[in-house]
């Protein structure tokens, strides 16, 4: 049976392996721009996205090989925004995913033309995953994809985020932020592989709104790391918004109004979820992003509690 | 007739207004962000890129709503090329199009958003003009597309051209660089449309051909211009390649030497015209594109026997 071979793969996460794999290098390649593209191919993130596109994908009956091609170009994106925002005319970071940013290790051309090296494939592989599907899926898939990455979506996020400085420091404000930044490609990852395999407008509807609720949670979570947890934790440059006056709920209204804020969401999260789940038992693997984020907040909390940092800038 | 309309609608040269109705912007946009792309779209080129796209499309059978996609997508992803080129880390321009560079009004920031939106824009209109072909058509245009923007093309043409110092300053060199920044975005004028409108195999061969040695010739000529004329007439930061040490091959091999390799493109451009208007009369406009050529070569030879400028660096 196709599904469980697919479900097998799964298992052995085979996504560090295609995400160096699909973006063949050719070997007349500027070796320094070969170098730059390297780094960032051996770094993956945690490769949580790719897995759940890849899940949803296979649910909602696509064949593997177009569930891998999905899942490896959301990830590029996604890899992408991270390479711009960390240039120094945006966040200005200097360590992604453990390693230095590529724009350190390889200037910043480098960085800008890795993300475009990235994105370019991205586009190309999400078309590959689109094609062969009925024209009216096709074309809605993608102008939904054009609207998260573009004015309507990423962009527009991190616009916002950039001129926060500019704008009022209010829970609207982040939360604004926090759609256009990160609830875009977690739409992309929940709504986009559903809609191919031409989910339902009432299943698409729910897939949306949860989407929204573990977007905004997944962000206030990231926003309490930043404000309550060490660099070495982190892994990343910490404590980053407050000195540079970004965007941050837990700063903007508070670390208990930020749990309570994020447990409103969770609880929002669930009762969708659970309506899905009447009419879609198997998409019970949902669960898992669910309980990921439960754990985060109860780590974060548990070091807000013990280090008793006073997170009201 | 639709063919007779189309023409007709053309010779209004559509494209000005096109180039900022494709982009449209919502209401939620950052006003920062609203700002930096209204002055892209505010700015057009010469479009002369998109009028031949258009006269392509139309003449391989597209219809003028894909035709028009097509010629505006390839004029964004143009565009969006030179707001990257022109950034500090690239060429650090300061004029583009007879006003600031995008990244002196509104920030480094401000540009790469610009510039993000307007591919991401891109590829939409790209993928709507390809929808509704036939899909092998399809499928080899957009691996084409890919081709030709990516680490095989343009962005590979780019990171070449940015090591420029760390190469042998030679014939070869600027060349390559030409073949991946100038003739990648040529060939996607001339052969994109063509092979959505399912040309045959000789024909795409003997536009990829033209396209190869219109895209050098055009790069010889802008060489000579940064070479040869001045700041008020070229109207664009000048000189610059020989003060940043970047690929000209007037400076490599001498203002003698590249005129006489631009006249040989051009004697063999004209000679695989000839064999591809014997199948394809109704393709003589291309013969616009040689005369714009021929007319740039004539004033910029002419305003260097007249400046007597020694371009041997």
């Amino acid at each position: 049976m196709p599904a469980a071979t697919n479900m097998e793969a799964l298992d052995q996460n085979p996504f560090a392996d295609a995400f160096s794999a699909c973006l063949p290098l050719p070997s007349t390649l500027d070796p320094h721009f070969e170098e730059a593209i390297r780094h960032v191919l051996d770094n993956p993130g945690s490769l949580v996205r790719p897995r759940m596109v890849f899940q949803m994908a296979l649910a909602y009956g696509l064949d593997a090989a177009r569930a891998r091609d999905l899942a490896i170009a959301l990830e590029y994106f996604h890899t992408a925004s991270l390479l711009f925002d960390d240039l120094p005319c945006m966040d200005n970071a200097s360590e992604r995913r453990g390693v230095p940013c590529v724009h350190l290790a390889f200037g910043e051309a480098g960085a800008i033309l890795a993300a475009l090296a990235l994105i370019n494939r991205a586009y190309a592989l999400s078309w590959r995953a689109a094609s062969g599907t009925a024209p009216n899926r096709q074309a809605q898939a993608l102008a939904y994809l054009e609207e998260c990455l573009g004015i309507d979506g990423v962009l527009n996020g991190q616009s916002l985020d950039l001129h926060y400085a500019t704008l009022p420091h209010s829970r609207e404000t982040t939360e604004s932020i926090a759609r256009g930044k990160t609830v875009s490609l977690i739409r992309l990852t929940l709504v986009l592989p559903a809609m191919l395999g031409g989910a339902s407008d009432r299943e698409v509807q729910l897939l949306e709104r949860i989407a929204m609720y573990w977007g905004l949670s997944y962000q206030i979570v990231d926003d309490l790391k930043d404000v309550l947890q060490s660099a070495a934790e982190a892994g990343k440059t910490v404590a980053h918004d407050v000195l540079l006056d970004r965007p941050n709920i837990a700063s903007a209204i508070g670390v208990a109004g930020a749990v309570q804020r994020l447990t409103r969401f969770l609880h929002l999260g669930d009762r969708t979820l659970s309506r899905l789940l009447v009419s879609r038992p198997s998409m019970s693997f949902l669960g898992k992003l669910r309980s990921d984020l439960q754990t985060e907040l109860v780590r974060v909390t548990h070091n807000a509690s013990e280090m008793t940092v006073g997170a009201r800038a």
